[in-house]
């Protein structure tokens, strides 16, 4: 086997990793700005949703070349995080760098580049937009400066799972002063596996013969002091990707039972644009036992421009109302 | 040590890799497009540049979602490439998906992004770019625009180093046909290590309990077979990149001895965009000996949008010219 786990190492707990893994230098400055943001949306009464999105890397030398990397482009995150501006929400957006974001991952550089929408007058020199391509444009447009006018989207970059482990801790705990009102939307794909910077090789590790070993340490998992101490109360959906169908529910299951918040979203890398499956716990009177409810959509009707994250996102925002409006009956 | 290197595997031989590891589904298609694309260009009479761009990937599974990366930005294949045109080459700008591109790389979803150039009118609803924006703006677009119009650029993608490796062979084989006038610039950061298909696990990696162990093997040596095998004459740039100061020139002397081919630009990862050094053979009469040529410009230059690729590709043009007339010389 060329890849295999072995269980030597003491594994972090995350207690253990914040005390010994450096934290970002951008980290302070970044949560200042968080800090007001959610301010400005508490006072507003708006609802508020963490959307994180995109895969995380783990640098193998301290000047860094070489990635372990979850590669992601951050399709899921950044459509979510639309559908949640256009139901109203405030969106803190954490991505990782060059994942796409909302509203421009109309417009990669790929597909649709946006060099090809531009026109130039012969005679003003005047650039505008073709009129073929202008309705659609038009839309996001419109949605994209409404919503940076009513300052309801903020934007965050990461690139290591260091980066995205000490942002995750720093906003979950700025956001937590909306208890209720807050959801955390995790939609970002986390390595599981990363190597402690006391290990770390100082210089480009040198290939000269034979092959590469690297032996890397768990990653601590972080939805336990999240649900128990970063986030109170607030409305946490974790997602749960696998390649593997058979394992999806139990995996999602488990990880609900574990961390004890609120929905797990199972999704299964070959069709995760036509169905998800919603786990939670199903409270009827004293009893709790847990659900699993599929969201499906017809793959034809992606063609058309139908993104089943509109689907997700509805579900989600009754979801949360009801949560806020329980935690409202209670206090 | 957590990263080790071992020596207990047989490296591949690039004529190992290839019998052994499958092609990628698209290589046939894409060949056929750029087959056409130089033959245009041959007719034209142009000279015709290979720019490699962007990092590549090693799959750790075969239903992908962890990859060992060497990423990079593709700064400097994307900057090259648009030097390259304004020089009047053409350019098979082959390069790793999401990476940047020539001219819209001037504008990232992150930095300058382009729905903020837009405005809309608020009577006819027009889109245009706001007149403050519009000058930069339009010296790339009409570049852009010519170039296209001109049939000069030709974009493939890549993603895996397995990608990379079968298509830098076959567009080389393609290229060849322009002899002396064909340039291969290597900027792509290529990994060195890879996870042979056999060794591949089928599925995610389960986390489960402790560490995870990675052995991977060695990626054979290409400048090889493509100096010697692949492009007949054609002048061929490499790229060093080191974070040791110190190793840099020996390695990038060390690599012109080992496959002769024509520069190698050595860099340090962090002062690259300052300083880069051409390391070449000097040919007075009979005697052939190395030499170093260093080209710099004022780190203050570059917040004024200077670029050292622009000086890099001068120096290459000029070099490639009299590559070319050396071999009219001589036939």
């Amino acid at each position: 086997m060329a890849t295999t786990t072995s269980t030597k190492s003491e594994p972090f707990s995350a207690e253990s990793y914040f005390a010994t893994q450096p934290p970002p230098s951008t980290l302070d400055h970044d949560i200042q700005n968080v800090r007001s943001f959610i301010s400005r949306q508490a006072e507003l009464g708006r609802n508020v949703v963490l959307v994180t999105s995109g895969g995380t890397t783990v640098p193998l030398e301290l000047n860094v070349v070489r990635f372990l990397d979850n590669f992601s482009a951050g399709t899921r995150g950044a459509t979510s995080a639309e559908y949640f501006l256009q139901a109203g929400y405030a969106v803190v957006f954490m991505h990782r760098q060059f994942s796409l974001q909302p509203f421009s991952r109309h417009y990669s550089h790929s597909t649709n580049p946006f060099l090809d929408l531009l026109e130039i007058d012969d005679k003003s020199h005047n650039i505008g937009v073709s009129s073929s391509q202008s309705s659609h444009l038009l839309e996001v447009l419109k949605t994209y400066k409404a919503v940076h006018n009513e300052g309801r989207l903020h934007t965050l970059t990461f690139v290591t799972i260091n980066d995205y482990l000490w942002l995750l801790r720093a906003v979950s705990q700025e956001l937590s002063v909306l208890r209720r009102r807050a959801m955390y939307y995790l939609a970002a794909a986390v390595g599981d596996f990363f190597l402690p910077r006391q290990k770390m090789s100082q210089h480009k590790i040198q290939s000269g013969k034979g092959s590469l070993i690297i032996e890397m340490d768990q990653v601590p998992k972080i939805l336990k002091p999240m649900v128990d101490e970063w986030s109170r109360d607030g409305y946490i959906v974790s997602f749960k990707l696998e390649t593997d169908q058979d394992l999806l529910i139990p995996k999602a299951r488990a990880s609900l039972e574990r961390y004890g918040h609120q929905v797990v979203i199972g999704n299964d890398l070959n069709t995760r644009k036509f169905e998800v499956v919603f786990v939670s716990r199903d409270e009827v009177g004293d009893r709790s036992s847990i659900k699993e409810t599929w969201l499906r959509i017809d793959p034809k009707s992606t063609e058309a421009g139908k993104e089943i994250e509109e689907d997700i996102i509805r579900e989600l925002v009754q979801r949360h109302r009801k949560w806020i409006e329980g935690g409202q009956t209670r206090n």
